[in-house]
């Protein structure tokens, strides 16, 4: 059983036993964004939170296993995505790479934001002309520094 | 006088002349991420604006009357981008663009996040443990529709 | 079993039990354009109109949950088609794509034509000389805002 | 003189001097589609059209001599596109592209629809939820033949 | 049974049999060039024809339907071909590619050879120093239209 | 001056002075067909041959030396053709080139058809439903020997 | 039973009943750069020596029919190689590859050295620094001619 | 002045001053295929190798003195040759790749053959059915060791 | 039972059976760092090495005579690797590539590091700021002769 | 001036008044390693640093000033590197990259080496059997937080 077969068993039993990915992440009380991340093969449970969600998701004991181990990340198929959804946040680094870059750097100097210790919040906000997904992404600032 | 090359002299100008992102943005009444963004040529300025910016950073005429004009958009060099601070954004839809796609199905059904009826702010988030980059991102919600 | 598989017993069954995607189409009462898009893993089917769908083409409950999930979009194998019915379009978008950006432009300024809010109509066209391929895309404006 | 370098000069002295690409077309008594193909050097002009256009948009006697030669063609500087606009078409073609296929093989049996014996019509179609662009596109179905 | 799979047995058929293509194609009253391209899935046999050579090479009814199916083409795995017979044939578009098109539209202006109304006849032509390959292609000539 | 330049040159000259690429070749008296290709930098002329057609277009020392030299070959910018003319004769590879292979192996043994040891014949042929391309092609064949 | 699990087959036994490539070739009395070229799927034996082959490493009736096919050749999975021996050649040829055009067209004018008509032979030579491989290649000189 | 261009530079002088790659070789007295190398800017001259041969060449000292500096190496513009003489060279890694591989392991057992510490010999086999280019590597075997 | 096949399985069993590469090092007296990639197939085993490995770790035969195979090596799906980790060292070449070369060649001349005459030492530098991975890497340096 | 032209620059004059990257990272006071990566347009100089090292190499105003201007970062002109030194690190990454991965997380649990966070120290190691490259690397490690 690959790491690929546990993802697409984990989204057939959610969707076949009705969970929302709320409330999964509510059962080991973490985010839903790091929570979705973890059962879609980019994070790492402990073993408790494994026992637990595979217990809700009536997972076999070998795909419990693997959601403790530190996975090969990285979760799409090519290099560009096709999906129209994951495509549109490729277009924002790919219009808005450059904008990123002078922002970041005229307000904190030669570094990067860390993709690592990083957190996101995703959100519906309502708007009369139609609602609007809401992203709060927070990554530590990591400066270059010379030696 | 290519498009490529009116960036480059806009990047020089503002550099020489000691003027930050924000001070530019705020000469033309916008936020600072859109017109970082239209002067790094992703986005089309009014005549008005351009004039105000032109004349700010000394630009010939030429370069003036480009920023008025629809660019053909993408800023960064390769499909995979090498620059650090680029890539980890790149590294985010990479690792997370799965659960984008599954939250934001989730909470709105089929549909995207629209690229283009679009905001953004990003700012420094003071932190004890080391100042954070805090960018909120902002998107209409596009469903599919069925016909 | 995967939405590929879902995607291959669905050609098979049509095939072997006779049916045109017009016929499904008029099924669920949608255009046969959508109707097809659905049954190739590009939409998403509600509970009725899957089920509608599965009991006509004599699907296991499996495939029949799969077409009411989001899928992941994007139905080529390559980044440049090699079917060349398929590549007639992609060649449309080399040549006429820089006459599409300046035509919409002229007419609507900055922004894009949405691939979402977008519907689409294909019928034979007879003519003399020999029958044509008429296809009527029609697709919401969507501005880039200044903010 | 390069005819990457023609096609620059042109959009240069099309905004120079305030024509829209319909008044271009409409001097040659042809659509507007096909017009600004050929300006952006997808199409061969005739002697007459070129000397007609090259007047107007006040051209050098080389420029207006490569508008009358047989162009390398494609428009565009990467296999997938990276400017919106142009990338909602071709997702267009990785979405739909099975679709239509499918569809144009019912109707017609096995071949394809002409690139070439093919002509294009892009228009304005008011909607009180917002605007929308309408493109017909009309090409000959061309049949493969066994022998 | 994917379409890959029906031509992987047809060949180990063919070859267990003792046919040669020429056989095969003589059974259907069709050239050898078009009935190995039908049978490697590139073109599509009409129920006669598939049954004809369903029979005499003890195909399972799935894999003869399957050949009246019109198929996704597109023969070689890799965009550059491997395969040093193969390589040859893509060595000569690429040597050859700005030639033909010189020659072409210096002959009959803009336009192209079709690929689809096409015919070919390849045959041995003996030399006293070393045998030749001698391939004829006959392809209509289709002219880009004005409108 | 690169190679690429006098390339440039020749077509410009050929085109401002009215030549014809069969003028040319008959000059030299050698095919149409090989004249062009050398002209573009796929093959070498002799000093003599070099000398001629120099003078007749009119080129400078320089470029008469250079097309006595053995060039880098290869004339197309992209792997995969985006000109129509040209990408048609590599959607033949693609879809034919299985069949040349069946072919040529089933009436030569495994080998291949030289594209060095290679000549062609491109013509118009008359025909009441559209005039057609003709090309010949004739390539020793080289088997693969075991030794 | 595909080409390729012929090979990984081979590979198997040969190691399994501790053959090596030497005295598989000494069986058909063939050179061993041959032999092993043969049985990795690159070269085509003959009925007799795969029968010879084929009982020596036990193998079915299936992949000995196989070996006597012509293959799809190229032995592999990318483009550059990853394989740190085999990409030492890629290398070379990267490195070496004008160098030995201009050495082979200075003493031979334009053409190139047949991969066809080709030989090698590779062996361990002695030397007190370290032993060294030393590798003949002998490819047939073919001359580009003029028509 | 780029190290492309000093390249360029010497290949012209050469030509233009008549001498062979031979001949400058023996000025500095190392082999053709080294010198060769060098000249084409993938090994690097000492300082007076660099001004013999700036001498001979009349070479700029700008020039003379690149030839001192480690060049970054490779000297092919794509991954894959278009030239079909270096292709031909590529084709026999892609074949015969993993045949050097068994081969060399069986004999040396893991490790590489050096690109570095190696040399290269290319001459002229006389052969009645048409001379053959004959090649002579020579590289040191390098094992892998454990620790 | 494939060499990837052969990976997996021993990946799972150390951690089905709660060894550390550490352990799995030290029983046959080897650096964890060259066991590891042993085990994932970068280098070979000896008989000896492999069965107390395949011992400890209860593998079948096969795999236990795979290990003592030479393997394809080349631990990666990409070209570019997506997991975060791996990236990082990716990112080390495309930064400091041009750095090494410049140092590298300041130190020792022309020459390469060799990355098979290669040891590496990975271990834990505690620091109050945050622990630290530490890693030594030492390679034999091979200058390019000249001949 | 683009900032490769800098670069160039910078390693003209170095070359030309025959400084050692030591000896410029001496003047500034910094780590040979990063200073190189500095004016390899890799790092960003404070203006005192860039103006010491502008005067030593007498460059002019405009490229000090760029060294001060935070570089998009990247240093090789394709994704596999050609150059052989250069790509002994990228083998070193393809062969040991799942290495680095599976001794880092069991040493240190989920998360990345920094490198951004992250010093070198590259020196000659003498040895009798040929000296050695050393590298050291030291980065901070950064684990993945849960949230």
């Amino acid at each position: 059983m690959t790491r690929n077969e546990v993802t697409e068993l984990i989204i057939l039993q959610k969707s076949a036993m009705g969970f929302t990915w709320s409330e999964l992440a509510k059962a080991i009380d973490k985010s839903k964004e790091w929570t979705t991340a973890a059962l879609l093969g980019q994070m790492t449970l402990t073993k408790e939170q494994a026992e637990t969600l595979g217990t809700m998701l009536n997972l076999p004991v070998d795909a419990t296993t693997q959601l403790q181990v530190v996975p090969y990340k990285g979760s799409l198929p090519t290099a560009v995505p096709t999906d129209p959804l994951i495509y549109r946040f490729y277009e924002l680094v790919n219009v808005y790479g450059t904008t990123f870059k002078e922002l970041i750097h005229e307000e904190f100097g030669d570094g990067i934001m860390s993709a690592i210790d990083f957190s996101m919040d995703l959100k519906r906000e309502p708007d009369p002309l139609g609602d609007r997904v809401n992203i709060v992404m927070s990554g530590k600032f990591l400066p270059y520094k010379s030696y």
